[in-house]
């Protein structure tokens, strides 16, 4: 059974994870994806095993010290993890599943999953960036400042991810993030058992 | 401006390796196409700078002399090996060139161009490759198993290709050299340039 692929899809934030992603797994109902687990209450809308694991304060921090959590960080008195377990079973089970987190997880991720296939998004410019800020409407100038000046500096540890793609449309965004799937399925070391079989087929008949 | 890649189809006799290019090259026109000097005559329809460089001994012996071919070999009493000066103008271009060629021909050309996209077209079996030998009507048995016996010999180098392709069927084969040609644009190292610009884009309005 062939491995399935991590896909860790990360990048400041304002520059379309969320769209961009919603967007793969919609083509491609193939890719699982990882559902994180949080200490917040659930916003209008949202569903247990759906958008978060809504769990209680002991049961998360059970699973921090049981080694269950690839990556956790504490956000505003609120924890935020990415469960392991689902992670390994879907690998396992050769499909592939897609994580989308920002660029200080991602980095986390890195060290325990070094091949993961690691995808920075950027935004076409810093320029635009502001704008599609500003477009939610819901920052003012310090924030705005303050997210911009993080942004450029999450830019700068781009280099420690294998792939990026800058999301200009959406569409040609997620394009390139399929294609790079399909690529690193066609990987060589993800295809040794194939070419035994492949160079055995002759002797078997 | 930003380097073109190389990209290496290769494969044992009989996988498919001729009508898998030509059928990139019509889907992707935008992709240059390597074509080999030789000094063999022309077939009826080939015709010079099309199909091959065809020339006189003499020059292809000064071509190898002067460092001008990436690779040459003589199979047969003719010279037959790859111009290194349009491959090198393409790619400065930031255009992107394929090379077909069989599998002794490119663990030359990855010695001296480790950075090329290395990809493996594959049979989906021996079997299978046997079919196809057969197919062409031009073997005897002897030829047959001589030329699968090599077919096996080169799988097993395979491992020294950065991706493997199995030519199950044409259209599934192109598409995935095509994703991978994608995917390498997209890989950090390419993009280096790219990040610098957008982590300079506040700056220079």
């Amino acid at each position: 059974m062939k491995q399935g692929c991590l896909i860790v899809v990360s990048g400041p934030s304002g520059t379309g994870k969320g769209t961009v992603c919603a967007s793969l797994l919609a083509a491609h109902p193939e890719i699982a994806y990882s559902i994180s687990a949080t200490t917040r209450q659930p916003r209008d809308g949202e569903h247990n095993g759906v958008n978060y694991y809504f769990l209680e304060k002991p049961a998360f921090e059970r699973m921090i010290a049981d080694g269950e959590l690839l990556e956790w960080a504490e956000v505003y008195g609120h924890y935020y993890g990415t469960p392991l377990r689902p992670i390994q079973e879907k690998l396992a089970d050769g499909q592939d599943i897609l994580l989308e987190i920002d660029t200080q997880g991602a980095l986390k991720v890195q060290k325990k999953c070094p091949d993961g296939i690691f995808i920075f998004l950027l935004p076409p410019s810093l320029t635009e960036l502001e704008r599609r800020i500003r477009g939610r409407g819901t920052e003012d100038e310090k924030d705005l400042a303050r997210r911009l000046a993080a942004a450029q500096k999450e830019i700068d540890v781009a280099h420690r991810y294998r792939y990026a793609v800058v999301n200009d449309k959406v569409d040609t965004a997620v394009a390139k993030i399929a294609a790079i799937l399909t690529a690193e399925h066609c990987r060589m070391e993800a295809n040794r058992q194939l070419l035994t079989e492949i160079a055995g087929t002759k002797e078997k008949r």
